[in-house]
């Protein structure tokens, strides 16, 4: 029996159901797998041979295909994991052969913010704190393989300006590149929030001359930002992660050609680091449901989705199999459903969008609440007014899903101070805008109390879909950037840049890099690029600031706002609270 | 029957032998693990559970203990590794319970110079290639909890400039510190050898303004110089890592007084990152002798030592255990005696200095050979003379071993070109110099061609020994520096710099810092600190640059001569023939 969320902290609920949780070889055999494809990591963790298990089901016909995505979040995130999970222990709870597949943590937000993204109460995975601290390590291994390709390009800017064309291709064996120093795309990336990092100058002269590298400015993202993880994310198989690696624009020749991995001769060598990240890893719920985990998180600054690879393997090892996309709607669903979708073939058989009353009322008028200040006391008392103006921006995300051509279910992820009148406005308003609605408790009561939601979810998995792609790749990419600024954002229109203005000229004139998928970048705090503003903002149009190119993932990238590839960490960080029982081991204060 | 390794590369042998290798658990069962102290990862490598096992065996009586170290290298290495696979191989051979202590490989080389760590022909560690390519992410750990130290360091900078003492202290929950940001010690670190993160500048104005971090000077250092990676190299337990992990200073006050990581209120976060990381790795021989693997290498500008953790359990679980110790005994040895020895209280039962005909022909004057290039001609053609003359640096090495009071065993790592008379005269002289001398074949024939490496080393450690320290802690670090330099490297005396005689000046009053053992950073391309001078060289003196502290290590680091913490990539570095099989997954081309 698990502890009592409403007197237990999420971390005491998991340690204590981890002392009975099932080896990851009874997760394993749940899902079907054989001992081979099967890759312990530990006895509670493993890996999953993906290439194995394709081949082995190859025939098998896909389950249902869910995706969870949600309302506009409030700082505070409005349970998205929590509800994940809980729809996944809600199916267990019907008897249903069940998967989920989710994001692995970032050591940024876990180490600055919040602990866990492992879901809460008694809706998670476990175990949890390995989950949060670099779990199977595929998160460094990103980081390697990126950070490898900087290496290539730093010193191969050094070799360049040291050496005469003859010297250069007798010792290095390559011709000159002719890298143009001030058009390097590409920087460097760690996994936390590090703001010093952001803007950088390096290569400065040491006690080593001309051997201390090539003196330019560089940068710093968060790793989850990666282009390496956005090619973990949509990479089919091994043989397209390949590809892919080796077509990461680094930076441009002084006559404007672009300057690839393969180019630098470190697309193999980069892949090498990524062989064994590219086996999605294996957990469980509370409930012992196998959730599979791969890729990262952040659709704000990234794709933010779980890989095509672990949705190929969850939807053939499970009849229902629930897949995440992060943030909003309009940021993580978008993603899901024009880039995922369009590069994996696979459609999805119904969206959940999670709300909470506490986000609707904050969309209503409520102060915004602030990650570590006590929540203002609008959130405890009630507001059927609040909710009701709220359910503007539901109603928003709702109309997302069905331009998609699929079935909307609303989880009304409930909290123990949502009152009866609060709920039933949020039933009446999204059922009028075409969706189901599910009041769950599975954050007090598990999978006990995502029945409901759970039904939800298999009703809508039986209706029709007519699954459409927002965009087409041929369309001009202002007209596509536009289309989602005006029927997914609510823009008016989009304003450009000069930077964004040229880039957008020169990838339109490559026949090649036009045709990619955009992938934005735009705040999560709002359906607009100004995350102050709630609710659904009118009479605004979304500024482009510049856009990059993301060769080896297939994504053209326009960045909206103020947005920073690197977060910044806080003056009262979260790994103050964090430390280790050193008799027992025990990880404590991720949470 | 494993392939003609005068036919084959090392990674075709290790590739066919892994068609048929052990699986970990196999492995485990010879070690006499219990199934809860083994953590797979994957089928054919595992982590130990240590604490488990040191509790479970505390009365058990430790098996013999021998460090493998080398005579000055040349830049392509003299088969240390190899020679430990092969002793451990041979004693396997002879019916031994045996074990191999060896450290995990570092990126950088392995991306730059060389592949494979893993020894070579017949005498190998398997598999191969995830032993090469970051393996169960020790490295990676070591990476987040250093940078993470630096994550603290520099936003704590950011939010004491930005905030008065009122603000600061409220918003972070901390007094100011009053960090001098031009004594900050730390940098950040990467495993890659990237020239251009040696010298950088951080912190610079972006769009952000003043949350863009705090402008100033930094460094990236490689991965296994970190203080973090010594720190796993030397603790005895969990318990002994998180205190270490507190005493790491960071930067200095205004006021002058050591900031560490605990006054950061970091160290318990860095120490979460590292639980995992502490349990040691384990993996076999070609010949399916267990072998673990802990820490990093690089005694030159690290401790370059396998842990002491490594050791303790490798001590109770076999009745041989193998140990290595980096590069030359003037700075491998060195450090596992007076250090490693020191902290761990383990005393060796003997040491095995390693040495091939080529780098003695190359102490007595023939051409240094260069990676990369063709072998010089001399190599190849019978020259007892050289081979004679070189003979003094390997009996300055087993003059090393002696004064630790223990039994040296010269191993000739045999090649097909030595001849008869050049293996005759070192025989000659190193007996001569009082060490055992067994000639091995192990490359070219595995454990049966070591036997009489095997045979010299199971006599010697049936010999007494009088373990004895070079230094007393309590001494004056000059006079201790001094005593390295002259008795070990063979130096006429010490010079310092201005900055190293100041940093010397304030350690030498501080009551705890002063007591640390000495952890030298020099060339291990000669005995002195001039990378080009070969064989004993006369009538120098030691050029002491700098002095570090690494008090969570428990280190004083003083750097001799020009040698960085940072190498190079060269301008045909390994990478570029690095690839992966995109239907088997095989990686190819780390060797």
């Amino acid at each position: 029996m698990a502890l009592d969320p409403t007197k237990h902290k999420d971390w005491e609920i998991a340690e204590e159901a981890e002392t009975r949780m099932l080896t990851i070889y009874q997760v394993a055999e749940k899902l079907g797998l054989t001992k081979e494809e099967l890759l312990p990591q530990g006895h509670y963790i493993g890996k999953i041979d993906f290439q194995a298990v394709l081949k082995r089901l190859k025939d098998k016909p896909n389950g249902k295909y869910i995706d969870v995505t949600a309302i506009t979040p409030t700082p505070l995130g409005e349970g998205k994991s929590t509800s994940s999970m809980g729809l996944v222990q809600g199916l267990g709870k019907r008897g249903k052969n069940v998967c989920a597949a989710i994001r692995q943590p970032s050591g940024g937000p876990t180490m600055n913010i919040k602990g866990s993204a492992a879901g809460g109460g008694l809706a998670q995975c476990i175990p949890l704190t390995p989950f949060s601290l670099g779990f199977t390590g595929d998160i460094n291994a990103i980081m390697n393989a990126h950070n490898l390709a900087m290496v290539a390009l730093t010193s191969r800017l050094q070799h360049e300006r040291n050496y005469d064309d003859e010297q250069l291709e007798r010792l290095s064996g390559m011709k000159r590149i002719d890298i143009d120093p001030t058009r390097v795309e590409m920087g460097f990336i760690i996994d936390f929030c590090c703001q010093a990092l952001r803007n950088i100058i390096i290569g400065i002269d040491g006690v080593n001359g001309k051997s201390d590298g090539f003196m330019m400015k560089s940068k710093f993202g968060i790793a989850v930002s990666s282009e390496v993880m956005a090619i973990l994310s949509v990479s089919r198989d091994l043989k397209d992660m390949r590809e892919r690696m080796g077509k990461i624009v680094v930076a441009y020749t002084k006559k404007g050609k672009p300057v690839t991995t393969e180019d630098l001769e470190v697309a193999g060598a980069m892949t090498a680091w990524m062989v064994d990240a590219l086996n999605p890893s294996l957990m469980q719920t509370l409930e012992g449901q196998p959730v599979i985990v791969h890729a990262g998180p952040f659709a704000n600054i990234a794709i933010g989705q779980s890989s095509i690879i672990a949705d190929r393997v969850g939807l053939k090892l499970a009849d229902y199999h629930v897949t995440e996309s992060g943030f909003g709607a309009d940021i993580g669903f978008e993603k899901f459903w024009n880039i995922k979708c369009r590069y994996s073939g696979l459609i999805p058989d119904c969206a959940v969008v999670v709300a909470t009353i506490r986000a609707l009322k904050c969309h209503g008028g409520a102060p915004v609440p602030v990650p570590g200040k006590p929540m203002p006391v609008e959130y405890s008392t009630e507001n059927v007014e609040w909710v009701a103006k709220g359910c503007a921006n539901l109603i928003h995300h709702i109309n997302t899903v069905r331009k998609a051509g699929i079935s909307p279910v609303v989880c009304i992820n409930a909290f123990y101070t949502d009152t009866d009148a609060e709920i039933a406005k949020v039933r009446e308003l999204a059922e009028a805008a075409g969706a189901k609605v599910a009041l769950s408790r599975h954050w007090e009561h598990g999978g006990e109390g995502a029945l409901e939601f759970a039904d939800a979810v298999i009703e809508a998995c039986e209706e029709k879909t007519e699954f459409k792609l927002l965009y087409e790749l041929d369309e001009p990419i202002k007209d596509r950037i536009e289309k989602i600024a005006k029927e997914v954002y609510g823009a008016d229109g989009v304003d450009y840049s000069a930077a964004a203005n040229t880039a957008i000229e020169r990838i339109q004139k490559d026949p090649e890099l036009s045709k990619l998928a955009l992938c934005m970048v735009k705040t999560h705090l709002s359906l607009s690029d100004n995350p102050t503003l709630k609710g659904v903002p009118k009479g605004w149009r979304l500024s482009i600031r510049e856009v990059l190119t993301y060769g080896g993932a297939g994504f053209i990238v326009p960045v909206a706002g103020a947005i920073s590839l690197m977060p910044g960490t806080s003056s009262n960080p979260a790994f103050k609270r964090v430390d280790v029982d050193v008799e027992t081991g025990k990880v404590k204060g991720v949470f």
